[in-house]
């Protein structure tokens, strides 16, 4: 396992434990991997790369240490920032509302980045998650968390709705409105076992370690997949969340018509009936 | 726990069992708490008005007597209502038709109003509860039920397509079409535990006594947060339901520019840092 | 139990079991019920004409043998057709595309015409039963498995993003988004229990034989009951996964207001007050 | 020509000039008509009654006096409104937004009322038309104007974005988007001849008097129709608006199935064939 | 210019009167082009046709003789066919409305015929234009006419709102609501010239002959364009038309990522180098 | 006149002939103004930066020289850049389409971001004004012309539909489709007359120096009045075309309860009754 070339970031460890795996950890444990401002413009920006690096294909992502994958925001720094130099003093209604218009549309933007991601995230949670690790997890494709994980939309705590993604994603990620505006309306604390009982995670286990492995697991296994297919999948389930059925075969129609002429296809077709291993194209 | 001033219905019971709780009972035990064109009116209205009190945070909605929560519509009135009085004789077709969609739109908006309802409302079930039951259960943001419940779509029973709301929202609360094509198509009886299973309910008590404390205690709980975070969270969660998460994400952006300039954000930070208990102004 | 009159179809077997209840099995069982051009063309037609038969009011749809409701494309047959003559040689790339497009939509039209067939249909599910075998059960509005049934969204495997319809429908029936990613992205196989704990379908039996038998018991359970409101129901369910609660709420007032007008309600409505087994007109 | 019986109105003059045709005149020309509170609910609930009164079928809406159609919101009064009320002092920023929403959602919903009418609005403009004449203008059907009025969407001009319905509607009205945004962001004066050539109007008269006489005789004309298909007519391109093409078939299909069931179809095939004057039914 | 290869209809007569260039006409004039239900059937197994034949780059639509393009709904054989069949005697209502629905979604489905048409189709009328002639008009990518041409949006008059696609598209086609409101409601005729003054038509012509000319120069004009652009031009336009901006954006880009790969891309670019006339591949 | 502090360009000059009031001027006048990569990179970071520079209120864009606003897409710089380097040799569709893809949606961002400049931008065009030339002024707010202007939507010339958003927008903006698509189906010119009949631009000048004054003189109208309501009215504009009414209304309804405490209302209310000139804060 190595560190991968170039990609040295402040706040992140990114490395490569296997072939076309990439592994990100916020790494941050001593603020709890809370996210300030340089946090969460770093991490935006470090997705956006993945989603166009050929030399990947699956991505999990974890949080450095022991008690937390991340503890949200990070109340303080936000009180230094954009947030704090706005909330101060004698300043005009009009402008305020738009200053934190334009910071909340950066904001999201930057959490945004983990589901346009072209290939597939697959978010691995422990411990103390909270805000912001709700918005991060809503957005990656795959949830797997450790047996002791401490969820829970927090927003409500510090006296605003929620504006990073949850309110938006998280009704339509489980099988349960009732249970999402229970804990939502009241954010109270969730465990792991309840958070797969209403499907927001797909699978827990033991403790972190065994999460990771198994996190890392399914990454290679779909990195031994097509590309191809594989991306295409992702782009066209997130399309299927916000569009009618009609809507979404139609997208896909021209899709797959681009698409179809892959050479993946004819290579999985081979392979299949030659039931030899498939070699794929960087993508 | 007093009746709660000038809240004096005919078919409600409306008290206040806890500062800016309100429990609203139906009150009709005797017919099964069904529903006459006097009381759907009496129950938009009541919500309506319960959406701008300010001294209301959080509501439950219950059905007074060991029977019932509702055994829907009242059949017997609503023949010598608009329905009966459009059926008989020679009427035109077209004029039928006319009069219907303005009665249904009505009767909609009726029970819309516990969607509409700014508060969060928990709706607590027990017994009897089929037909217009399901339709109210579906607008409130909580479903929590006794275990003895019987619920079930009814209207295919009597030779019509639900039109009140269940097919519209149902589908859309819980986690498994497929079960929900097998209830409604079949207007089969489900219970209490069928209903958690699916996520329909996200409680199930052991009787009609302990589903109601849990919801008074949710509702109490919920009322000790800041009213401008938990009203926003109703809003953007319901938006969410009918919008792309883009079409939600620039909605809440647009409200938190206005909200965040709440003194409830500052007074909630600020009794985080103090670990003391948090006053928030009324909304 | 007879052979329905004129339904002689070459790759499908249509028997009435019961009055207006109608049994589709796939009879490929050599080849796994694999789907080839002329059986997918003859699908949906078969099922747009049971759509407007006044006879039906109930369609079980299972695959004929011990191995396989359906092994999805029969790949032989599709590299010998419109796919296969496609992609060798020298053609244009837009040719290509425009190609590819059209068969596709044609495609997805007949699997579409178990959506679109205004009657029930409940799917009966056994052993393989992967590619469109997934595609088609989508469409359905009942799903019903047996114990042993291996189910795989299998196109990753292929090379291929899925197109016929699992991406688009399969994140609307079931409760967790990380679960549909999980068995789309890597392809991997499930069983009759998973499928039942996320949602997927809605009774798991021990065998083929109980699941066909519990499928047919439930199609002749909504045959009794009022063509008029079974198939308005299903009509509003299908309309209102992909409209706003609002945009569903209009429509149906329209659609009853049409439909109240049926002689079914008044019947219905009779034969409750009576205690009598209704007796509806066909539909 | 007869006030109509029980239209009484403070603000508002409402007669008959001819059968199924009313006449509603906004009767304040000492302060051109502008509104205040009680004036625009007064205008909502009396489009809401004539929606549903089977007497009229067809409206035709002006101003009273030789000035002005409208000066749009009446400044004096809603400084000592809602709007008056929660600007003074030191309010909390969150309550005095949801009290300006509650209070914007109200006035709205009495401007739509002229849309939500189930008959056709003839709006005829003359003299001073602008901020509220704009938006309850671009409500109506129809727009008719006299030559001598002047036009402007004036309230960028007092700080603040229309927020009646003039940005919403506008822009699907016209031909011109460059225009509209002229028009809007400028909040220039406008002429009737303007008016024409973007098709804001589609006729220009004389004078008052001529263009009201064009309004009501129009209104005579389509009163002549059968209302069944005038009404229908009304709300199918209303519905079109806001609907893709395939949606608003979808609705079109579902209205008529009810529809098309009238005596006014048979009655107007019948008087086609017989060249005679077909009398129709009240709706 | 002689009749194409095996298009010999009972109903229509099909030329083409340049290569690549199809000129149809509607070819019942004793009947003044009226549609029954088999032309309306042929019609739209025609214009299906058209649309996948590679030797078809650009269609006109006219009607032979000098009288009408089309007098719509050919009433007397209406009344003894479906519409007939069903209104007569003592049918359900429920029973009505089904088959209604299911007949006016065929009949619609016959008319869109032309909008689906992968190939632009140009749409010459004169003469009485009236009912179905707007319907299918509103269908064709550009309209050209005399300007003798009497057009009516008719339906009003025969006791219904049109339901065969004039009120979902006119709307969107011209610049003028109050203008498409006041030709609807009223049933009234307009003139040539005032179809061009508000946008309906894009070219008026002094007589049937020069408006055809006119027809074929475009026709044969666009045909030696680029087949790949002019199809895909067609299909992101009518795309556009239901969808907002930064859908149609995502839909092109995946549109055009597949059709970038065409020669017809480097054959234009080459032919606009060499100043040469480019020769493009049937598509 | 002098050139704004630090907006130096490489392809545009940036000044700001009045207060508030800046041009940006397309400054290539050797290569007709056309569009290169760098250009355009170049052209969406100066729009973003606009977007969000308080001391500007209003843009205006022209291109610098006599001979042309632009000339499109800078074909032979294209040649030799991504579009170049993925259509020589041997690549696999499917990374060709991947990477084409990607580039469009940047080659989007970047013309959209007039669109999503917060401030108005009005486009003077002149001259030679194809392909790009379209889709920028597409997005702009008003579009003004000289006489001289030659339009058109010349994409299918080079073998490819628009993708930069003209297919999108100008059906939306003009009141003729038949227009829209005779001159996006032919790619034939078209004049600044027949630009003003359609609605295209609001405005025609006798030569580019009349319509440049006239579209700085109309920027610096705006820019005298309140900032909060003239950004307000933009934003709500664009909504506006992507939504329904019913959707507008509620996104105004939030959006001026945080805009309507602005001290620009109380500014532009005081003034107006004051006679006097108001003075806004900027934003």
């Amino acid at each position: 396992m190595a560190t991968l070339k170039d990609y040295t970031y402040t706040h992140f460890l990114v490395t490569s434990p296997a072939e076309f795996v990439v592994h990100v950890e916020i790494n941050r444990p001593k603020k709890l991997n809370a996210f300030s401002e340089p946090v969460w413009r770093e991490f935006g920006a470090l997705f956006n790369r993945l989603s166009h690096d050929a030399d990947v294909r699956a991505v999990v992502l974890s949080g450095a240490g022991d008690r937390a994958f991340s503890a949200g925001l990070d109340v303080q720094s936000a009180a230094e920032g954009t947030l704090g130099s706005t909330m101060g003093g004698d300043v005009d209604p009009a402008w305020f509302a738009t200053t934190m218009r334009r910071h909340i549309v950066e904001f999201q933007a930057a959490i945004d980045a983990v589901e346009k991601c072209e290939k597939p995230v697959i978010c691995v949670l422990h411990g103390i998650s909270i805000g912001i690790a709700i918005d991060i997890s809503c957005c990656a494709d795959v949830r797997i968390c450790a047996r002791n994980t401490r969820f829970s939309v927090k927003e409500v705590d510090i006296g605003l709705a929620a504006d990073l993604g949850t309110l938006s994603r998280l009704p339509k990620l489980v099988g349960s409105t009732s249970w999402v505006k229970e804990v939502c309306l009241s954010a109270r604390d969730f465990s792991g076992e309840e958070a797969l009982a209403v499907g927001f995670v797909s699978q827990v286990h033991e403790n972190k370690a065994a999460a990771l492995e198994a996190g890392l697991k399914l990454a290679g296994f779909i990195s031994s997949k097509s590309p191809v297919a594989v991306q295409g999948t992702k782009e066209l389930l997130n399309h299927a969340r916000d569009h009618s059925v009609a809507e979404n075969l139609r997208y896909t129609t021209v899709w797959n018509s681009a698409m179809l002429q892959s050479s993946d296809f004819k290579t999985a077709l081979m392979s299949g009936l030659s039931k030899s291993k498939p070699r794929f194209e960087k993508l």
